[in-house]
């Protein structure tokens, strides 16, 4: 008994050391894991959330998952020994210098000198992940990990000399704590009041919660026994239609004494209709608002108040559809989209600069080798993937994501390149969805010339990725491949008669038939002339004969491609009539899709069903991204903004002013017709503009450029105040 | 509160009417999956069991996963309306002809006709599995799975009529009960008892349990606090080695009462060795052993008891070392090792013929794509997977799994011929293992022939499954490949001077040094002349100045390459010699290496460690192949034994008589000198046999062959009794 005792109080001195060696320790440290794998895993969760109608509703795409067995290593030269701590998620084992130490320690010595540490997790349900902390050494993600680490010994116990171990470096995110397991990660709540709630005869309750939201529904007081039904609505209608939303839940009630209730998966809705069964009574309802730890740091406001309406309402769709990942809805799909995110990065930018996020939604989507489909199995969906991450080191900077994700780059433009068709073309094969848009009577037949620009532009993306990871040969044959398929492509699909790209190539043979889709891409792409760039403004994006696009998600691309024009004076009064229609129609959140010619209750089927549609769609957020790139007209020259323009554009606002974040600081801009107002935290800029007149600004000079264009350069954390006069 | 009772009562009326659907089913169903799904996943449970002195040890190859979202579907055409059973592990819904029923029903009746049901599981933590009962309507391994089933709906709601989704059939085992989940497989246990302890004067206890054996020690009457120490010993050397022994647990006590405790991870031992601190103490041990439910359908008794035990203690081991899978050792590794398993799977054949433990862990050595290294990531262990996979369809039958296993094969196949160097050979390359044995000084360099040889038949495998699957473009493919290699192996490496292969081509020549390994293999491979065996076999086989072999693993194959060229003679004296030595040694169950010219605890040690050597190996029971293979002389002719041969040999044993099992029933043989009984419960066989008279067979004709050959067909079922004079 003895014996036992004096053995528990060394427990407990090893405990009391291991608190000190926790305030002592200086070093940062973060939960590190294979990079991709968390992503993986927790979009498993986030997409099988997805019900319909109390079913089930998952992916028809293949899932993927973490790598259960991880080795994660990293080499010290340490001055002095140091006290570490240690955790790991799943079943491990610990090697220092390659000698396995006893049991799974969460505390050891690591001598000084040099010396290596590997920790080896195994975990099935979870994504194997580790945590160390010590004076000088952390996990962070500059630790090399493998799902392979080919050590094998000979008879005599030597370990083979040649591993051919490929090791990456980990992935993390923000659980820089011990007792923060990334397994446990859950998106926040906070409690949020119903704006009105209308109790019917029949006890049932339809509950308003004044705008569209997401979370759990609380009932508070709730007594008796049998079920309770509630039916959610993103619109009044939906909710009560107990045969037709989309969304329902069912709860059973065995409640002798009152007390409160939470639905059991969060969802979407402004109204919820409850429904107890006779028996079953409530006090009151309530609801648990659950987001994202992301945070608005761009802002907008002019003098005109509905566009300040229409920014408001757009970031407030962008905080919903923005979660574990960014989602096209928060009704359906609950997806990760490869095109819906697309331009959610795009939107971000201008709106959180929240890159943890985009990087997540890059590894989800991609999954894991080896490819058996398109992103999300849509043609035009791989693309977006490529194009995205090139953005993503353009406006972050941040080249280790590209690193990690090149592998897989390749490996998906493999399955590209090798689902051409002997005229080397991309069209639509057995399983692959040629998506393009929601249109009707929308032609996917043949080689539709949008998914070849497209593919393209993936091309150049390859290209440049390739040479910041220093892979020229790569940089090569795809900066080849793309310019072959760029003139390939005007050679075939540009009618000059028409002044634009046709849309398909059907039997060998260009159609005659034109729509926006590739015209607008080639604009910003800049694969056009200006002299074809005009002709296609003319003929395609201002002639109403062009089939008319009826979802925000190519009304983005659309007028995007106006405001690379300049067209910003018609993109305003765009944006007004289209999402300002949305807002007059009394949309709190914007939505997949918006036809002004519809009526009624009409606005909200769609896919055949009565409430099909999604009243909450990120790419219903474009304004965001439209207003602070094209108006506040910011955007970085070089990779991460350490060079960017500022290039304000009123479009007929009397006075603007906003706010993009960047890596390193925030950018201001205020304009008026007479006044520019300019400040960037870091990074040099150059201030664009033209003036009827000479401009100044104090202590400093301002570049003439000729044509009454001026340039201002801007030095980090210094404003500029300029006095110009707006050209009319 | 009456509407709910009426509901509630409902309710159970509808288990009772479960419960009589239940009584009324008359098909027979099982629990399926995605083909290999199962296997990954539980292979990964068994793997990670491993543990060195009580730290975690772990494969150093990649683990996959079983795909966590999977779709099963099956097609009806029902004469009336049916009531059905379901079941899924994991999350799921269920469609009825495309259409969405609500929630996840566990009982729904399909109409009479023509109708289609699809069940869609998501499971990270476990594997994807259905199991549905009917009437008519069971899951079975004809139901048709995948993991991508790509069914997009346009924004009208129509589904996508071009899926380009792959689907195989699923697998199963032998989960045949709704009750019976696959996810929670256990190997069986039974208790055992210690056949000898000895209790020491400082309180400790060794525990002799009489032979090799595995499972989980229960410690009886244990009382106190503080920890108790197991060591586990193969030998009595390994368990009173405290600081030496392989394998160990470490209990903490806290029992003021007396009560059983189990140790908690099953291990491999002969003895323990169990040291309780002061304070603890413990009335009795027994054990529980553990076991895979297999049955020892094969048998062999002859004249001589020294074989007999032979064959006993052999089966034994291969009794230990047959569990979820075939795994190598019970002390170590406990994984599963292609090189070993495919030893197992041919002594198998002889001794359980359990084909699911074949097909278990033929999916297990594969993973899944993409392909990063070889399997086990070892050259040779890649070969023998592709080579074990035709066995098994030859000695089963069972084409299904190679159908369902051909994909892989492809993609391993390609990358094994990406790997050759420029002169069409494999070498080892970064990261790959060329094993071939556990042998001093034996040379890996350069382009080593056993592993020509090996790839070659390898692709006479492919080339054969190919045909199989109907794959005709792959077979031509395959058999020219294996056709060229062959001719350039014997180019290369035969050397008419030493009649033998030589070992390897290093820098472009090929070496003087002859070991045994590609010489015996080609001779069972058929790959030499006549002349060529003859001269092998005295140049090399039977010659003492070629490097002896160590192993059993390699001595199967010497073994078996001396008793195909008619040696059984001169291999019953090895193997009475060899696996006898071992007896004499005190061996319970055959070992991991026997080198008779060490002495003592040197049999103990490897890689450097004294008790590092496993003394339970499944490659040490090769005793059961050779003697049903080349002395009862059974094999199939044709797949699945629909035609067979029995070749009786006595080798020098004046009877022999045994039981060779087969997938319809068995075969059984009985010899002496001068008589022959044989009897097969199913398939055409043929009994061949030389004498020096003329045999007889009553009402029955024994063909004659010439040179005192003779030949007699076999029908099912039936006894045949030959009278002979067996040659000298």
């Amino acid at each position: 008994m003895l014996n036992s005792r004096l053995n528990r109080i060394a427990f407990v001195v090893t405990l009391a050391l291991g608190l000190c060696g926790e305030v002592r320790a200086q070093r940062r440290a973060t939960w590190i894991w294979y990079p991709g794998d968390y992503e993986i895993w927790l979009s498993n969760q986030m997409q099988n959330r997805r019900t319909e109608r109390g079913s089930f509703f998952p992916p028809f795409w293949r899932l993927d998952s973490h790598y259960a067995l991880v080795d994660f290593h990293q080499d010290f030269d340490l001055k002095e020994a140091e006290q570490i701590e240690l955790r790991a998620e799943g079943q491990y084992n610990v090697k220092l210098d390659g000698k396995l130490l006893t049991g799974a320690p969460e505390q050891l010595t690591v001598p000084a000198g040099k010396h290596r540490l590997n920790i080896k997790v195994y975990n099935q349900q979870h994504v194997p992940a580790v945590f160390v902390r010590g004076k000088t050494i952390g996990t962070d993600g500059s630790w090399l990990v493998t799902f392979e680490d080919k050590e094998w010994i000979d008879a005599s116990g030597k370990v083979s000399d040649q591993s051919g171990t490929t090791w990456l470096t980990a992935g993390s995110w923000n659980f820089d704590d011990a007792q923060a397991l990334p397994s446990a990660f859950q998106l926040r709540t906070e409690p949020r009041r119903a704006t009105r709630v209308t109790r019917n005869a029949d006890g049932s309750l339809l509950v308003d919660f004044g705008r569209e939201t997401f979370g759990y529904v609380r009932l508070h007081g709730l007594q008796g026994q049998g079920p309770a039904t509630l039916y959610f609505g993103e619109s009044r209608e939906e909710a009560l239609s107990v045969e037709g939303c989309e969304t329902l839940e069912r709860l059973e009630i065995n409640q002798p004494q009152k007390a409160d209730k939470l639905t059991t998966l969060s969802k979407a809705f402004r109204y919820v209709n409850i429904r107890p069964e006779q028996g079953v009574t409530l006090d009151s309802v309530s609801m648990l608002y659950e987001y994202a730890p992301v945070t608005q740091r761009g802002r907008f406001r002019s003098s005109d108040a509905q566009l300040n309406k229409i920014w408001d309402v757009a970031a407030y769709t962008m905080d919903l559809t923005t979660r574990e990942f960014f989602i096209d809805g928060i009704k359906r799909d609950r997806w990760v989209w490869s095109g819906d995110a697309y331009q959610s990065y795009l939107m971000n930018y201008y709106l959180y600069f929240d890159t943890p996020t985009v990087n997540r939604t890059t590894f989800a989507l991609r999954g894991k080798d080896p490819v058996t489909s398109h992103v999300n199995t849509i043609m035009d969906y791989t693309f977006y993937w490529f194009i995205g991450i090139y953005d993503a080191y353009q406006y972050t900077g941040d080249k280790t994501v590209v690193q990690q994700l090149y592998p897989r780059m390749q490996s998906l433009m493999d399955y590209c390149l090798s689902r051409r068709n002997q005229d080397g073309y991309m069209e639509g094969l057995a399983g692959d969805w040629v998506f393009i848009d929601w249109a009707d009577g929308l032609s996917k037949k043949g080689e539709v010339s949008f998914e070849q620009l497209l593919l393209c532009r993936s091309l150049e993306s390859m290209a440049l990725c390739a040479n910041l990871v220093n892979d020229q040969a790569g940089a090569r044959k795809y900066q080849q491949l793309a310019a072959d398929l760029k003139a390939k492509i005007f050679a075939t699909y540009w009618n000059a008669e028409k002044g634009a790209l046709v849309h398909s190539r059907v039997n060998g043979q260009p159609t005659e038939h034109v729509t926006r889709y590739a015209n607008m891409f080639s604009i910003f792409f800049g694969y056009l002339t200006p002299a074809q760039q005009q002709q296609v403004k003319q003929s395609v994006l201002l002639n109403s004969q062009v089939p008319k696009i009826t979802t925000p998600y190519m009304r983005f691309y659309e007028l995007e491609a106006l405001c690379a024009l300049g067209e910003q004076p018609y993109v305003l009064k765009e944006m007004k009539s289209y999402w300002g229609g949305m807002l007059e129609l009394g949309a709190t959140s914007f939505w997949e899709e918006y036809d002004p010619s519809k009526k009624g209750p009409e606005h909200l089927a769609m896919y055949g069903r009565p409430f099909g549609k999604s009243l909450c769609h990120a790419w219903g957020a474009s304004p965001i991204y439209l207003l602070g790139k094209y108006y506040l007209g910011v955007k970085p020259l070089s990779a991460g903004y350490t060079t960017y323009e500022i290039v304000p554009s009123l479009g007929g606002l009397e006075w603007m002013e906003g706010t993009v974040p960047t890596p390193q600081g925030d950018i201001t801009v205020r304009a008026t017709a007479r006044q520019l107002k300019v400040k960037g935290a870091a990074g040099t800029g150059v201030l664009r503009f033209t003036s009827k007149s000479k401009p100044s600004c104090k202590g400093t000079r301002i570049q003439a450029k000729g044509n009454g264009q001026y340039e201002l350069p801007l030095a980090p954390g210094k404003e500029y105040v300029v006095s110009y006069q707006a050209a009319d």
